[in-house]
């Protein structure tokens, strides 16, 4: 997908909301457990009802590989559903990872060639060699840990601004304007910050619902009239919204209260 | 495995090889693939050959990821082959997986509980929370990354000792002698005063081979008479010494000439 059309997507849906799909099997609902692939299952019945309300679909690979092979089969039914039946919604391979060149190639082809995401987190630990053979794919984009959302993100991210560091390396890439970056929603004294330095790129925010960052702060903090490039992703609090025969209705109720708070101008 | 029996393997086997599984089905002998599985086939064949002459082996989850849910199925059969036939040898998930705490909750879950490897490998970045659901596990070990062997080491881990400060923080966890580290034997600069102050932990350290490092170097720097906490891992050089029937027997070669060369004392 093309970046344009992500931010055209964004506008016209007057939607920021990624769909976060950290499927646990032991957390959905008992009446899926009548189909073969319940979680592909749970998936699905999320992505029909939500897909007009939402831009992106993010996949937290760990909920998958926990089950083994059979959790990947659930991974691998998803994107293609997604690729097949609403390519208009951008897809991110939560994967966080980050390896030497002929390792992280292998990752780019698991994520960009088989699964056919359209994006993957990346964390930079390892260094810049650890995110070129993720630049060179047309309309796939590495989105790379910056400033995460969780309380351990003071350990190394922020002593000697390291989250700076990392995103002045990677804006020195060529093709750099493709690259998104992680950006917790609960890093508020921050995010002003964030947009000054990387006024044109992609942002992807978790940390709101579960983990408690404020909508308005992040909106206010990273959008203007003009530029809506920001993906807010939002997991458990939609997906574990209800958890019975009407947790699709409670996950749509969620994201049309989240859609709203975003106050779209 | 107790950190003790390994560090007896060590000195029973006059061996500190760690054998790098990076099975790239592109690279594999041609006559392997009249097996249903040869990934799994070249991965067994040479665990039986070399069990005697190696300590431990180590899966790059990488190149197994690139072939999907078929992939993960050798890496699932290779890791049950090696606990069922071969339990002295230490098992290491080559992963760099490192997120918040309810995913790497999963990660533990994929890779201590169903595919019960002895250790994985975890990439810092997003601070200890990353770690700490891996330190439970009696028996099991994190192993994370200090300072690396690649070139984009110098991007971030090295500038302001960003390694550093990720061995100190690392060291003041509860029951952090479990925790191994990664350190690149192209690193000599390093190696000396990395043992400094790791003085009791065990080292895994990838880069001699296909990367350079030089072996005496990384065993003068890191072990003497008594401390031998040491694993050096070797892939490529290895796995394809050869690459026709006779590969295993060039992999053997390649293993002694290994062995021969830690000059075991």
């Amino acid at each position: 997908m093309k970046l344009s059309q992500l931010e055209n997507n964004i506008k016209n849906k007057k939607s920021f909301l990624c769909l976060g799909l950290d499927t646990d099997i032991d957390k959905i609902p008992k009446h899926l457990f009548d189909n073969s692939d319940p979680v592909f299952e749970f998936n699905k019945v999320l992505i029909d009802e939500l897909n007009k309300k939402i831009v992106a679909v993010k996949l937290n690979t760990a909920f998958y590989e926990s089950r083994g092979a059979e959790g990947w089969t659930s991974m691998k039914k998803t994107i293609n559903y997604l690729n097949k039946y609403y390519p208009e919604l951008f897809t991110i391979a939560d994967a966080k990872r980050g390896d030497i060149g002929n390792t992280s190639k292998m990752y780019a082809k698991a994520f960009f060639e088989n699964l056919n995401f359209d994006s993957i987190t990346l964390s930079p630990y390892m260094g810049m060699d650890t995110v070129l053979e993720f630049m060179d794919y047309d309309e796939k984009y590495p989105i790379i840990l910056a400033l995460t959302s969780n309380k351990g993100a003071e350990d190394f991210q922020i002593p000697n601004n390291l989250y700076e560091s990392v995103i002045t390396k990677s804006m020195s890439l060529k093709r750099a304007k493709k690259i998104m970056f992680v950006v917790g929603a609960t890093k508020s004294d921050f995010l002003k910050h964030l947009r000054n330095i990387l006024p044109d790129n992609f942002l992807l925010l978790p940390g709101v619902g579960a983990q408690g960052g404020n909508i308005s702060e992040v909106i206010n903090s990273c959008t203007n009239s003009e530029n809506k490039k920001i993906l807010i992703n939002v997991s458990r609090s939609i997906i574990y919204a209800g958890n019975d025969e009407n947790f699709v209705l409670e996950a749509a109720k969620k994201v049309d209260e989240l859609n709203n708070s975003f106050n779209f101008k």
